[in-house]
C-alpha cells in the first residue's frame, strides 16, 4: 500500500534563511513541493498567478473559507492569504511531501486541524546574529526594522510549540536536519502500521 | 550548554541483520556507543570481558538489582543478562548517544524507566525473507529453527510499541534511517528547549 507524504509546517522569523533552507531542500528532493498559497491582493511587479500566489478574489477566498477548503487563512490590511486545502491533499494522496511556508498563527490553525502534520521552526544562531541580519538590509527606516524586529522576537517565543527547531547557522547543515526529519517522520511506527501488519499476517 | 546524549533502544528478530546495522552505524559516527550488556554465565570460547559482556558474579548482579543499577534485566536458564546504568549514565552526561541492543522485554522495562528513551525496532523486508535467513543458517535443528522463528513471530508484533520501525532490506539505507532517527531526536524542540531560551533571553 502506498504510504500518504507528509504534510510539513515550516515557519520561522524574518532573518532566519528559511527561504534559502527550503529553496536547497526543493532542489535537493524532487519528492517535495511547496504549497502555493492564495491572496485577495494585487499581484506585485513580476508576480505570477500560480508561482507566487494564487491570485484569486475577495469571493472565491470567501467560498473556500465557508466551505472548509482552506487549512489556513488570515487577513492583512483588508487582504486575505491563506493555503487552499485540494492542492495540498491531492500531493498528499500522491504520497508526495508538502511543506506550508506560514507564519505562526497560520501554523497553529494548521496543528490543530492536522494533528499529523509536522511541524519544524527555523531559528537563527543567535538573537545577535537575527537583528544583524534584519539591520543589515538597510532598505528599510528605523520603524520598520523596530517593527519587524519586534514580530521575529514574538514569533520566536511560540518555536517551543513546533515539533521541531533547526537551528539555520550553516545552511547545509540545517537542510540535513530537516531532511532529517521527514526521513525520521516516516519511520515512526504510527505511520508504518501498514508494513509491520503485511510482515506480521504473511504469517497467517 | 552542553546537550545530554540519546538513549537509543535497540531492537529486532534474529535474523534482521540488527547486529550489521549497529556495526555499520558505530563505525559511521565515532559519538555513538553500544552499551556492553553484564552477565552471570561464563564467558564462551572467544568471549572478552568487557567487549561481548561484562562476566560479573551472580552476587554482584543481585546487588546492582537492589540498589537499582540496572537499566533492564532478564533471566534466561538459571543466569542473569542486563544493562548496568552507570556506564549508560556517563556516556549519556558527556553527550555521547548509547545504543542499548536488548530485547523486547527488556525495551520494554527500558521505555518504562526511561521515557526519554529513543526506541527503534528493525524489521525485515518480509514474513518470507526472514524465514529464510533463519532456516537457510543450516547449522541448527528443525525443533531450534521452529523455536527460533516462533519467538521472532512473537517480537514483530511488539514492533509498534517502539518509536520508530527501520526496515532492514538495503543496509545502508537502515543505517541512513536509524541515523536520521538520531538527528531529528535532537531537533525535537523538547531537547531544543535550551537553544531556544538562550536566543529569546539575549532580547532581554
Amino acid at each position: 500500500m502506498k504510504n500518504s507524504g507528509l504534510l510539513v509546517i515550516l515557519s520561522g522569523p524574518s532573518g532566519c534563511g528559511k527561504g534559502t533552507v527550503i529553496k536547497e531542500l526543493l532542489r535537493r528532493n524532487p519528492n517535495v513541493f511547496l504549497s502555493v498559497s492564495a491572496t485577495t491582493r494585487l499581484p506585485r511587479e513580476g508576480e505570477q498567478d500560480g508561482i507566487h500566489y494564487h491570485f484569486i478574489t475577495k469571493d472565491r477566498f470567501e467560498s473556500l473559507i465557508a466551505e472548509e477548503g482552506m487549512l489556513e487563512y488570515a487577513s492583512y490590511c483588508d487582504n486575505y492569504y491563506g493555503t487552499p486545502k485540494a492542492a495540498v491533499e491531492e500531493k498528499l494522496c500522491a504520497g508526495k511531501d508538502v511543506i506550508l511556508e506560514i507564519e505562526v498563527q497560520g501554523a497553529l490553525q494548521v496543528m490543530n486541524k492536522r494533528p499529523d502534520a509536522v511541524s519544524i521552526f527555523i531559528l537563527p544562531p543567535s538573537a545577535k546574529e537575527l537583528e544583524h541580519r534584519l539591520v543589515g538590509r538597510n532598505t528599510e527606516d528605523r520603524d520598520t526594522i523596530d517593527r519587524r524586529l519586534a514580530k521575529a522576537w514574538d514569533e520566536i517565543t511560540y518555536a517551543s510549540r513546533y515539533d521541531y527547531a533547526v537551528v539555520n547557522d550553516d545552511l547545509m547543515e540545517a537542510v540535513q536536519e530537516v531532511e532529517a526529519v521527514l526521513i525520521a517522520e516516516k519511520c515512526k511506527s504510527v505511520r508504518m502500521e501498514h508494513t509491520i501488519a503485511s510482515i506480521v499476517d504473511k504469517n497467517c
